[in-house]
């Protein structure tokens, strides 16, 4: 065999594992015995040492010193495994049992001061964990930028300078957007109580309409819903609540992009390098444009009314309109996985410059209470009225992600850039949407996007697949549009 | 660290991984999407993989030939490590990995001949596969008996000549005993169909009367009913036929006991080659003293009846003893999974001196079928009607499993052993029963037995907790004073 395909053959295997580690981390969320949690540390430690061994190994350095690409899939094959080997390597061991340790003590202290309001008790050890990071940052960015190299891990080829330029240019664009419209009465709100189950039946209804291959895949309940795995076995997962049908659908419809995105990778690069989305961002778009420009259209939710009075009968929305309303109401709110589409990036942004200062060294962890409550208020014209509402809300930064959030902004501008090239080339989407049809829709987003897997760099996939340079215009037009004509500005 | 401490963080390592291992047989049975299959065997592939490197890793026997024992236990651990890597070390790779393509392509080959009823397609890749283990057998024998060589994987420290001689003992007085019972009228057998989703809960039930801790495992649904895991996460499967409860019911019974075996073994063994059962005989000894001695005891089947009376309302069952009498009813069937106390060992004795004869090289494959067939008519009264209630019923042998069937006999005969010194340590126990109360037994086998997991070999465990050297005696008294008193003899 040829250094290439020795490399491969290692790759293979080691996504494999991954593929393995991943799914115990569902097992975890879905099945797993609540008494097992301490076992199940052991396990997951065990393939993690596995993983890491097999990514540092120094046959792999040799191999890809010796390995030509055979065409230029292989090429990126190559880049891939030179990314991960170099990102690795670079980490000292110690630092990065340490930061194993450290975050897996400090999600436990961040759950539990979240529960009871205590900011000043997750602050010792997010010092540790910031402190921990920046040192790996350093080791990562080899001279360059600190929170560059954080990136890169999630949303590589992409910097911080770029995306500061493009959340400027979107900032004040939503801030106004928001102001116009939040606390604006709407004709009806969804109220009443809807049975669980029924709620489970119609999410995988929603998912097979958004085409998500039950062959492949599976839908169950978790905490938080998340979808899992790559190729031939994803898996998603949603909530029920009874007060709040939509949370089950619309968690649902956002993790069948996930989903769809790694399911409709080419089969060539199963287990493979390739063989999974090529960036968080690329991965949000999917989910985004699924749950947003397509789940929460006025054609699609129109469907939706119909399926929603055929499994709970009347349940008070008299109409299509007054639903489509309802499904978008711009309200207050505090929590970022709740957010509407208007103040969903307004969360992002907040939390892109925090974190991004607090990696520069700009921004203490003790001041990082204050610096959130200021920048809320500013952005969302209401003040935070309790930490598990403001700085404590989200699990990320306990465990050491930092270089994260952007993504989520990311992805949605580049479902803007998408949708906008989408409803050019699919004339007749909303008279489909309109009968909860997306196979066009989805397919398009299939060959244009998601076959490609790692193939292309993410901003490379997402101007190949819009035919545009990705920037934020395309979603704030859809924003404004869309919100102004619900809300009659 | 020692070396005996590093092979020690070695060993754990690897047994959590090997729980990893197990537990993607589980979710492959029970969760896994039926299009996942092909990633699936790459991921077991993987982790077999990287298992096998560990076990076979140089390192391990450096380590072995310098640690020393700290303690009873420790010569144990150090025992069970050194037999798995001197196994492990004679079988050359390119054995062991033919032995792996083989099996896996018999499987289905197997699968298919015994839904068309063919024998003549299986043999081919039988003879291969039983060539493969006759090869695997004299490495592993190293001079000594082939069969044994195989036998210790699942019963170390026994032998076939010792095995045969039990069998000897046991075959005249239970077919003597199925003879005297065969097809006699009994009062009334079960009929009528019975709501799965009740079963299952009526199951559940039954595994915390037996005292499953559902903290520590969970109960679903497989096509073949199995036990899987150890220590903190042992999870159950059973299945649901409408017209058959009690296959439901027994299947969960006898579950729980290889599961309780897991559950309470020392935790100070937790992912250690100590913390799992010491052999296949011991593990059937408690599925099969919870499923039979207890569980189809006059005194268990009057509380189940109750239960069923309440699950199911009037099933046409009168009362307590006929309820006994149905559970018990010995009847013709060619299926060992099916097959009541009396008939079972008698499936197992034929197996075992077929796969002896057949690794001896005293029977040839092309010569299985009649084999089978004839010993069958003299063992059970009746013939063979097809293949697949004949020597195609059976996965085993195309898997590679020879030297494992006797290990259900053993598990019977130690039940035997162990129920006759519970009874003397327990003398409430029918009470208990009749109310559905096993923590008395369940308590002594835990103490006498399951605690102890890999510590005493297998006969030395049996010996200690039942304080008498294992034989055929007690089982078989058992079962002619059960059978003779429900069929008046």
């Amino acid at each position: 065999m040829s250094a290439f395909e020795q490399l491969m053959a290692h790759a293979r295997e080691t996504a494999a594992l991954d593929q393995i580690a991943g799914r115990l981390g569902w097992d975890q969320e879905t099945m797993m015995p609540r008494g097992a949690a301490p076992q199940r540390a052991e396990e997951s430690a065990a393939i993690a040492g596995v993983l890491h061994a097999r990514r540092t190994d120094p046959q792999v350095g040799d191999w890809l010193a010796a390995a030509a690409a055979p065409d230029e899939a292989g090429a990126a094959q190559l880049r891939e495994i030179r990314r991960s080997f170099d990102r690795t390597a670079r980490v000292p061991a110690d630092l990065a049992r340490a930061l194993a340790r450290t975050t897996a003590r400090a999600q436990g202290i961040w759950a539990e001061a979240r529960a009871t309001e205590d900011v000043a008790a997750f602050l010792p050890v997010l010092k540790e964990v910031v402190a921990l990071r920046r040192e790996e940052g350093q080791a990562l960015a080899q001279g360059g930028d600190l929170y560059d190299a954080l990136l890169e891990e999630y949303e590589p080829a992409t910097s911080a300078a770029q995306i500061a330029e493009t959340f400027d240019t979107m900032r004040p664009r939503l801030v106004a957007l928001r102001s116009a419209v939040l606390d604006r009465p709407m004709p009806q709100r969804l109220e009443g109580q809807f049975d669980e189950n029924a709620q489970m039946k119609l999410s995988r209804q929603l998912a097979r309409s958004f085409g998500y291959d039950m062959a492949h895949g599976r839908v169950d309940k978790a905490v938080h819903p998340f979808s899992s795995g790559s190729g031939l076995d994803v898996r998603i997962t949603t909530r029920t609540n009874p007060a709040d049908p939509f949370n089950c659908f619309y968690s649902t419809i956002h993790e069948v992009g996930h989903a769809a995105y790694e399911q409709n990778i080419d089969r060539a690069y199963l287990l493979t390098p390739l063989g999974r989305g090529v960036s968080m961002g690329v991965h949000e778009s999917q989910s985004r444009i699924y749950e947003n420009q397509l789940g929460r259209s006025r054609a699609y939710t129109g469907w939706l009314f119909g399926q929603m009075r055929e499994a709970f009968g009347d349940f008070g929305i008299a109409d299509q309109d007054a639903f489509y309303a309802a499904v978008n109401t711009v309200h207050r709110g505090y929590i970022r996985t709740e957010a509407d589409e208007v103040q969903y990036n307004l969360h992002i942004m907040l939390r892109f410059d925090l974190e991004r200062a607090l990696m520069a060294g700009d921004l203490t962890v003790d001041d990082l209470e204050a610096a959130w409550n200021d920048r809320f208020a500013a952005d969302f014209g209401y003040q935070v009225d309790k930490p598990s509402n403001g700085c404590l809300q989200d699990v990320h930064w306990s465990v050491g992600l930092f270089g994260y959030f952007p993504t989520y902004a990311l992805g949605n501008v580049y479902a803007g850039c998408l949708y906008q090239a989408l409803r050019q080339a699919v004339p007749g989407l909303e008279t489909d949407l309109a009968q909860g049809e997306t196979t066009a829709a989805t397919g398009w987003l299939a060959d244009r996007v998601q076959r490609h897997g790692g193939l292309y760099a993410p901003r490379e996939v997402i101007a190949r697949a819009s035919g545009m340079e990705p920037g934020p215009e395309p979603l704030l037009d859809y924003l404004e549009a869309k919100f102004s004509a619900l809300y009659g500005l």
